[in-house]
């Protein structure tokens, strides 16, 4: 691992990293905000379509609330990236794009690994790079980054203490943001739908989402049929609709001190 | 004044506005934080170099104080814009680069006349389209906006009952920022440097001034010597100088919430 940049941020360091990734077969870029007095505790933050490990570090505002709960945040990449990798001309589809799965059809599945990279190369970096607990974890996100943190949650259970998303995609499967993307990379959607995961698994861990009624994709996120499943499953969760919020880095900032409160009680 | 988007944050409205500027002869970009609850106080933050109206205000972290103290926070474009504006190459020269002045040397006299539109036309149109108290208003900025700030709060006593900076170009007849900007816009760098408006006329508002002690452009800064013109008039000021602090947004966001607080006891 080496740093490639390290900016004093509410008395702690805001650090950017590269490191070697055997699961993308490439070197990945994350950002990791260290509080002055951390607590072991990690929270995993999965950014959304188009982003890098930059955009929620600039502009989520999670810092401030991070360093007054001790609390270490990663900002992990979306996707692996490079000229030489596959790609897409669409947005949602390619670099910038993974959906925070293992691809297994070509032409991704040679690089596209983003649940082993999440779940497997990154932390073990971290978790040797910094003094951390690893048995004090959680994991957010923003839009596909919200289904990336409900899906490898309950893939991965007992990994994550608490789980939280803002305007998270829950129902990829029967969505333009879903459905020609997961098809790609692995061929069954449904195998990573965070709906059809919490009806037939569940979730161990305390969940908390946020979405606004004014979100200008809602018709793509899946919001009511995750609600049911929730609710079907008796699963432990908040998930709230914020009036007149809408998709944007705006909306993440104004909760990020809920969501951060809340992972800290659960990370305590 | 029309309206380019919108967003819900912390309670409030994000706005992003065009309005028509005389004073520029261009069409302005501004960005506006209206509170859930507005005071009727009106804080005008100016941004640094290669700014636009868009960076402090997705990176700042200022809503968030401003919400809950019931104050509006006004982001100035830092410079008319467009094709047929005369420009220059580099990064801290011409559009993006105003050190808000009224430029009377050509090619910039006729629309990089920024002083007055930050004094004249934008708070004409602000306070015509929102119920704001015109004598309630407070000044900041970033940089080549603390310059600003500083600046325009001395050339306009009584206009700002609060001033405050974060990283503020303090001392630019001595400075690359500075000489050469103020030299081709102006002819005259004393005329606009905060030391010796400091020293000569002084400033009837409290100041706060925030500068990292490793702001990799310090030299470039001038705090020293507006610290200096600051005790030998016995000024109103708090200057800190915070430990291992850049100047980046990151130092910015840290102590955003002191800044809209020092505010918003003298907006009381």
């Amino acid at each position: 691992m080496r740093i490639v940049s390290e900016n004093r941020c509410f008395g702690g360091t805001q650090g950017v990293h590269v490191h070697a990734s055997e699961a993308t077969g490439t070197e990945m870029t994350f950002g990791l905000f260290r509080p002055e007095y951390p607590t072991g505790a990690v929270l995993w933050y999965l950014s959304g379509l188009t982003c890098t490990h930059e955009n929620a570090m600039t502009k989520a505002g999670l810092q401030g609330w991070a360093a007054e709960t001790g609390m270490t945040v990663v900002f992990p990449d979306t996707s692996p990236r490079g000229a030489d990798l596959p790609d897409d001309d669409a947005f949602d589809m390619g670099q910038g794009a993974s959906f925070y799965v293992d691809a297994t059809e070509e032409p991704w599945a040679r690089n596209f690994r983003m649940e082993r990279y999440i779940t497997a190369d990154l932390p073990e970096t971290v978790f040797a790079a910094f003094d951390l607990d690893e048995t004090r974890q959680a994991i957010t996100g923003h839009s596909m980054g919200g289904h990336g943190a409900l899906t490898l949650a309950m893939k991965h259970p007992g990994r994550y203490r608490s789980v939280s998303a803002f305007s998270p995609i829950c129902n990829p499967s029967e969505s333009d943001w879903g459905v020609p993307q997961l098809t790609a990379y692995t061929g069954d959607p449904k195998a990573h739908d965070a709906t059809i995961l919490m009806a037939e698994r569940g979730l161990s861990a305390p969940l908390l989402i946020d979405t606004g009624t004014d979100d200008q994709f809602r018709d793509k996120l899946g919001t009511a049929a995750f609600a049911q499943a929730v609710g079907t499953r008796h699963a432990e969760a908040v998930i709230r609709q914020q009036r007149g919020y809408d998709h944007s880095y705006f909306f993440v900032s104004t909760f990020a001190a809920d969501h951060v409160a809340f992972h800290a009680e659960h990370l305590a």
